[in-house]
């Protein structure tokens, strides 16, 4: 129905996630539209980006060079590391602009049944960062699920000994309405009450 | 936030129809995350869809090299030419699996208020395809919209001297209620109303 060099961008566009056989049809079409440059800026957008980014030899987030921008900048505050699963987790605790502490990126969470191990992830790299010392507090902010909350276990009973220890907290989302609160999110909103 | 090659992917990325930052940011992830091959077959397809894909010479569909699959497939019959707006609207109607003559793109609709006149469509080369003989029938598939009626009719004007004119039946679509039908909608149905 298309020629071949257009139904193989369908093809590859269609294996983004997110991206349906229609969807990959508009998005070739638009670059088939749009003035040449355009199109073959994304192409090396993607050719570039594999070829320069790698993970932070200290954090293991998303680095260009030996260190992300997290590690190689001497304002942030080397006494906190925030655990999180993938490097794209980064971005909402970021975003809001509250955390000016170090990362350090997991690669995944805990799950027996996927085969994923402690060793398959960067666990042992954590405890060295911490057994170096200087580190007051280690926030687990691994996903608030099942796999993620038994990473954040087994995580904490490794690092105890070496630093403060602390949790997201889980709770009702700001803006959410009480009767659509599902048992389980209510009942760690009652359990982590906190004073007025 | 990310380091500057995945900032200059998600700024690409954003710029496809009904992409935000979110949702590029989760393509750049993907696409940092996947095998580099998969990756980079995708900026090979981008590339090499702009290489190879222009005009075809006779319809102007897409098309690798002169003639597009349709054109130079003999067993198309090309006593018929379905007119359309854009390259993608030839998809739809091949889905249909009904229609088996050839195609005429006109590569968009006319709409003074934009500045599109005639002159920027290919409808001269249309009428010299009709004029050329051995076309029965011209069915214009422009869309049912405001510029699309107004190109058909003009299209009609044309080439009614040359071949039989038909255009697209406008009426209710198949599985739709008669109750929420746009009163546009049902005056059309109304109007061609078929005899059972």
């Amino acid at each position: 129905m298309l020629p071949p060099a257009a139904e193989r961008l369908v093809a590859e566009l269609e294996r983004l996630p997110g991206v349906g056989r229609r969807t990959a049809q508009r998005l070739a079409f638009h670059l088939l539209r749009v003035p040449e440059s355009e199109a073959l800026n994304l192409a090396t957008a993607i050719t570039v980006v594999r070829e320069r980014i790698g993970f932070c030899q200290e954090c293991f987030s998303l680095a260009e060079g030996d260190l992300c921008t997290t590690c190689a900048d001497p304002r942030r505050d080397t006494t906190m590391i925030c655990v999180v699963e993938t490097p794209s987790d980064v971005i909402p605790i970021e975003r809001t602009a509250s955390y000016r502490g170090r990362y350090h990126v997991l690669g995944g969470a805990l799950s027996p049944i996927d085969g994923v191990d402690p060793d398959d992830l960067r666990i042992a790299e954590l405890v060295r960062r911490v057994e170096r010392g200087g580190v007051d507090e280690v926030i687990l902010a691994t996903n608030p699920t099942m796999t993620g909350e038994a990473t954040a276990s087994f995580v904490a009973g490794l690092l105890r000994p070496h630093a403060r220890v602390t949790r997201l907290a889980s709770g009702l989302p700001v803006g959410a309405d009480l009767e659509f609160a599902d048992e389980v999110t209510l009942g760690r909103a009652l359990a982590g009450r906190r004073d007025l």
